[in-house]
């Protein structure tokens, strides 16, 4: 760990193999080349953005701030990192560059970001990174790659968090199907951030503090073949006054009531005997966080009904069961019918809140399929999301770009025959406007020397590259969003780092405040991001001369 | 790192974030579940499968399983771990368990397997785990995990490699846009296996010792403004025979010679001098390895003449450079159209080999993207793939499971209404029964006591869950696919883990024995995975026994 320019200091990255090799070989090329020809230490400004939204939406959570910083503040390439490198270059590569690369420290580098956790839009940088031009392209791949995923993830579980609905409680259970161990782990941090409640990675729940959770799997219940198995079947009563010798005699006791109850008699006959045994031997462990998983043989012919069992058993001895997850089968069908149960034994022996049990759904879910619940009507409190979320299914990747718009305080310009792949030059400041109604209206790029927006000025807004595109705009409030948060070794002030809570509580208001067309899941209208009329010009100046005037044949 | 039964010194998992936190939680309450009911040290048997193979084809790479073998054979609960577990469960666990935690070393766990980098098929164990019922269960989700990734991006990469032919070199591209740091590294390794040359992630290199590749990007050539900028224009001729003091005058002549030459003459006219400037300071620095990206500006008319004056230009000094590589636009015309001018130069200057130029291929690649470019002609040598191959965006996760098959001697079922999901019960052997032509046939899943098949022997392979589905086999060869791995502290041999490139080059070979029908992209002949009729008939005794009755109301 290092401390930065103002004394904080600052841990490595989570994981311990983010290190100056992980990045493309080719900027370590490049590097050489730029340190051959005296060019390595003129200064350069690259921008991070990305061009499109993920997942057909409009908007992306900035994830991955913190990672950069981290491993920006301890930059340093070790012996035996040169050692490897000079080993991939020619034999003919000078001493002098190794020596070079040995004194890296980013120094001389500043990173200028938005905050982590903040709703962010196509073309704008995200980052603006500034520095030695060998330097800062060695930090491209390392810092696309933490931002990209990061950022990726996170925008899956905020589209997962809108469409289960505020009430509801999202549980992040990805780990085995997620890319990797890294995959997984950053998974579980930046699904947190998008507002999913707790995970199953007990790595992530220690490194991050996110709250675990999970209860046990088919295997666990197949395990058992009879409660005979179980060695100890004794349960003492909550309130300590005394204990229950055989549990699992009262829990037999409890299922043949249920059988012959007016309400439920006729439902089921026969449970399974593994799944009794199981469910009891789980609450015998955990009394006061009963949660079974009821769908290994039948859902309502055994394992809901082996579930109120053993619930109502606890109840006698003074503790509640927390509830049920389904992992199969028709989950709107199945919540309706399980609620239907738990309300019947409720009236029928007076437990109280017994119809409230908690009901989790899991198994191959995502946005459609929450969807399609939601539509179908069903009683699931709390979602497990695995797969589709972990590995962002929709759409594995974000595109995330490093692009050079300055060099030596000349901006530079990346054309391409695809315009919406033509870069933005010039270091830039980005502003977001807010209307009368506090929604962010539009998010503008200005060149760094141009003053800022007032607020209650009339500002024409320009898109970027089509010309009819322009509206004049007046805001109510103005949010500069790019903010110092690695000064190297200049004295300019640096942003502390937040807490992880406070990054998923600024993702969650920053969505709670944006217009609800721009959030919707089919169709969303385009929020605008637009360059001021001084930076139109600019950029179209630049284009017309580096452009080559082509010739029809 | 540990020593296994054998002595020798196995190091742990690659990525020091893989420790036995790296779980889910309910690995822990199940633990305990089973510590309290006195069950943990019944001796299960799992086996680790998926059920389909991935992106649409009828074959998968095994891969991942050094990984997990690192793992198990330095599995240690740490003191700190046991404390933070038992913060995460309620306060009511009693210390016993965390003393039980404390001893877990695998020393009674024995992992059999499939060797790594084989062709594998849906339904059959890659591996099978036997030991303590709760020690296996906290192997799952790191074990999933591991293979789970590993095994999706070595079948992407092999399915790359399929389409792109054998005589391509491939190159994986792909760190900044993968799912994390180790979503990166995982990558290069696996694609490495799955038949790629080469990768540009440094640190993968490292690592695994992969070949490491890359030249320069558009953010270099935009960051020269002219040649002006290059301090040293000097360069030894190769042989060592005297220097040119001005390279820059060199390349200027050349390029004017090319401007005017008969065959060349109005191709184009003033190239882009930025681009000039950092090709030329790029042969400078790397005179024998010269390859350049030609499209920052405009392929035909600045990119491929500004090379080939660099390149004619070392050429008079006795280097050869290697190519170019094209990252936008129509890549088969492009790569055409160089080819053409590589190969007018040729002719024209008399430059030997100048026509046989390299010409790399990058820019969103995937299967689709290279079959297109086969279907159109094109002259590409090499391909640079990232974002489709390292994500494995066409489907980005693989299912594989965990299942338990027997404990206590007592086969298991996992049943479910979609037959797809039964487990196949009983701890099993598996055998590749081959064919005359040397192609393998089937796969055949027999129980543990049942004799081996033998050469010549006419044998009956029965769908595991289809009644009509039956073949009889003479096989001409036969071969057990599942070996001991990792035979804890028992005396039994485990196989060697083989190096990467053993591993890879099973693969490749492994891959060119199949019957060419199983390997087409579309609509590919099923391969056969069959069990013995013995084993079918216990499988539908089982079924039946444990699947409740139903009753139509």
């Amino acid at each position: 760990m290092d401390s930065n320019g103002s004394g904080r200091v600052i841990p490595g990255p989570t994981n311990p193999m983010v290190t100056p090799l992980l990045t493309d070989h080719y900027q370590f090329t490049m590097a050489y080349a730029y340190w051959k020809a005296g060019k390595h230490q003129e200064r350069a400004v690259f921008d991070l953005y990305f061009r499109r939204s993920p997942f057909g939406g409009e908007y992306t959570i900035f994830a991955g701030l913190e990672e950069c910083v981290r491993f920006i503040s301890n930059y340093k390439i070790s012996e035996d990192e040169i050692h490897f490198i000079k080993n991939t270059l020619p034999a003919s590569c000078e001493d002098g560059f190794f020596d070079y690369l040995r004194g890296i420290d980013c120094c001389d580098v500043e990173v200028y970001a938005i905050a982590e956790g903040t709703v962010v839009f196509p073309k704008v940088p995200l980052m603006r990174i500034e520095g030695p031009v060998a330097v800062v392209q060695l930090l491209e791949t390392p810092f696309v790659n933490l931002i990209n995923f990061a950022s990726l993830v996170a925008t899956n579980a905020a589209r997962h968090r809108f469409v289960a609905g505020k009430s509801k409680t999202l549980l992040e259970f990805g780990l085995r199907r997620a890319q990797g161990p890294d995959g997984g782990i950053s998974a579980s941090k930046y699904c947190y951030i998008g507002g999913f409640d707790a995970t199953s990675n007990v790595a992530a729940g220690r490194l991050f503090g996110i709250p675990l959770r999970g209860t046990h799997s088919h295997a666990f219940v197949s395990s058992y073949m009879g409660v005979n198995e179980i060695a100890d079947k004794s349960l003492r009563k909550k309130d300590g006054s005394g204990a229950c010798e055989d549990f699992v005699v009262l829990v037999q006791k409890w299922l043949n009531k249920i059988k012959w109850s007016n309400s439920l008699c006729g439902i089921f006959s026969d449970t399974n005997q593994s799944e009794l045994a199981a469910f009891t031997s789980y609450a015998l462990a955990f009394p006061d966080n009963f949660l079974a998983l009821v769908d290994t043989y039948d859902v309502v012919r055994s394992g809901v009904p082996n579930f109120c069992a053993v619930a109502l058993a606890l109840s006698d001895l003074g503790y509640k069961a927390v509830g049920i997850r389904l992992d199969s089968g028709d989950l709107a069908y199945l919540s309706c019918e399980s609620r239907k149960f738990f309300c019947s034994i409720e009236k029928e022996f007076g437990v109280p809140d017994f119809g409230e049990m908690s009901i989790t759904a899991s198994n191959d879910l995502n946005e459609e399929t929450l969807d399609a619940l939601n539509k179908q009507g069903h009683e699931v409190d709390a979602y497990g999301i695995g797969t589709y979320l972990v590995t962002c299914y929709a759409q594995a990747a974000l595109g995330v770009v490093f692009k050079l718009v300055e060099i030596n305080k000349q901006p530079r310009i990346k054309l391409s025959e695809d315009v919406s792949k033509v870069s933005i030059p010039c270091k830039k400041r980005i502003y977001r406007l807010y209307g009368k109604e506090t929604y962010p209206l539009v998010d503008i790029m200005r060149g760094e020397n141009e003053p800022p927006p007032k607020v209650g000025e009339r500002i024409l807004c320009r898109h970027p590259f089509q010309e009819s595109k322009r509206a004049y705009v007046v805001p109510q409030q103005v949010e500069e969003l790019l903010k110092c948060y690695f000064a190297g070794s200049s004295d300019k002030k640096s942003e502390t780092l937040p807490p992880l809570k406070d990054i998923r509580e600024r993702c969650i208001k920053q969505l709670e405040q944006m217009r609800p067309d721009h959030m919707r899941r089919l169709n969303p209208t385009p929020y605008k991001v637009c360059v001021s009329a001084k930076l139109y010009d600019f950029i179209h100046f630049l284009w017309l001369n580096e452009a080559p005037v082509g010739e029809l044949r």
